[in-house]
């Protein structure tokens, strides 16, 4: 079977190819019935559209990327369920690439999106550089381009975040009134936006209480979290409670304190950065910083398409969503 | 700033086009060097190709669809990180495509891969139809497409589960050894491949020990199933086991128990597919069936590079990897 093309349809149809062509484009200037009429033959011949040619003349993909650096993370499958929320009421196909937290990977994907396959891209960025010439090409070159959650400071463009600074200053008041004389902040990547500003906020808690407080080195390397976890909860120095700023880190120390026998709240106190569905059926139930995930995909997204339709590239500017801390039994 | 071209790249280098462009391409005729100086080059000025234009000449896209119905399942995440693995090192990139169990969104998708912007396609399927008109046409066009856990019967292509009747099977004789005299099943969807055979296992282990089973329906409606779950685990003939063929059904059961303060595992036991890495730290830890999921999304991902290289298409034909059942504290 040969590929149906449209003037196929038009023949079909008596209709022009014109008159064909907007009717799949959703012109508002072809009728509701004539519309219906093609896109109901349309689908019965299996016609779709030679993406390439088509855009080698409209540019228009009716596509938008959203890159981020993994998907087994909870905050980022409800941001992608927003996103796709408003894309689809705009009748956008929403493509994911995934990073891995790998620099490299994400200045390739970039490259992959300046050729013009996407209208438009939203970007959380990886944790491993603090580089951003791959991402201004995209100002370069009229791409729109928003950040969310993951941001480089100091890029030109809007970044649509949460209130990072006041949660980590939330998450270290709260262990303090709960009780606790010495806190540690588990480290992510010096150079994640999410990071340094979470940190920032704890240690001011922490000094404003006067309260001791520690810097626990973890990577993205599973092994290496496992060893600096060990090292410090089971030194005669170990914290008393921790705060974590990512969702995987809060998982690892429940299994660290399962090896090693030490209580969840009573020996150690936790509070970790998670939009988990199941963090109140854990064992305890867990204490979390959870982030609006659904309305900053939703947020990032409609200023997306603002920019896409009115042709414009916004200037250096942020949106900080609120999150809320729930407080639950891994801090009684 | 224009858009630097192939030529501007050749110019710089002394080279010529045809040398830059099979640098560009991983040509094996080119030497290291060559390439290393062309690539370093292509990344400082911005270089990309334009992948319409070269598109319509090569039609290759070096680049593979994977369609999924949802993104917040850990079964996806982890398929989705071994597909990841294999095509990296393919040199490829992946899009991911989101269905939210949605058939008409599912056929949308299918249209837009079919325009030539993959060079082949896994799909996961929806739930909510069993017409399978729509992926046929990929066969038409000679666009290699491999079924993975989510299938359509009978559609003629390679198809990569686990062994779905055999994990029915093993969850309802373990739900029976641990002392169930009722136990129930929740449907998901009568058209899913994944749920009719879970099914038929856990009835065929039922019927083979005599004990009483019973059906929960279940849809894709979270209030619906809330509904449905109360009024079966509040009734005076309630089961004293379930066993559940998706996460996002185990988790709801644990908020219904919660709920109605129903103690799991004394008055109800449960077993779950699933491949949460948090099931240990469950209160109780859950009882899972685990797929063998970054395993299922390599082999599938290795079988598409073997047809997309080698242009051949599937018979039907299928290939099961084992899943295992973990046991923990949910049906002791």
């Amino acid at each position: 079977m040969s590929k149906p093309t449209i003037k196929d349809l038009a023949r079909h149809l008596n209709l022009s190819i014109s008159t064909v062509s907007r009717a799949l484009n959703d012109s508002y200037d072809v009728n509701a019935e004539t519309s219906y009429k093609v896109k109901m033959l349309a689908k019965e011949l299996g016609y779709s559209p030679d993406v390439y040619a088509s855009n080698l003349r409209s540019r228009k993909s009716k596509t938008i990327g959203v890159v981020i650096p993994e998907i087994t993370n909870s905050f980022f499958s409800q941001a992608i369920n927003g996103i796709e929320d408003v894309a689809r009421k705009q009748g956008y196909h929403v493509l994911v690439y995934l990073t891995h937290e790998r620099y490299e990977q994400e200045v390739s994907v970039s490259q992959l999106l300046l050729d013009g396959r996407v209208d438009g891209v939203l970007m959380s960025v990886s944790n491993s550089d603090c580089n951003y010439r791959h991402v201004e090409l995209f100002r370069e070159r009229n791409i729109p381009l928003i950040l969310f959650d993951r941001v480089f400071e100091g890029l030109q463009t809007l970044k649509v975040t949460t209130d990072d600074f006041q949660s980590g200053y939330n998450a270290a008041s709260h262990l303090i009134e709960k009780g606790c004389k010495h806190i540690g902040y588990t480290t992510f990547s010096k150079y994640l936006s999410i990071d340094i500003r979470r940190k920032q906020g704890f240690v001011e808690a922490a000094k404003k209480s006067d309260i001791r407080f520690k810097e626990i080195d973890c990577t993205k390397d599973r092994w290496n979290n496992i060893q600096s976890l060990n090292k410090t909860l089971l030194s005669i120095d170990a914290p008393d409670g921790i705060f974590t700023p990512v969702e995987s880190l809060g998982l690892l120390i429940y299994e660290v304190c399962s090896t090693n026998s030490i209580k969840i709240p009573h020996q150690l106190k936790l509070i970790s950065f998670s939009n988990l569905p199941s963090a109140p059926f854990f064992n305890p139930s867990l204490t979390t910083i959870k982030q609006p995930a659904i309305e900053i995909g939703q947020y990032a997204c409609n200023a997306l398409f603002k920019a896409i339709k009115n042709t414009f590239l916004y200037d250096e500017q942020e949106m900080a969503l609120p999150s809320s801390l729930i407080e639950r039994g891994s801090t009684q």
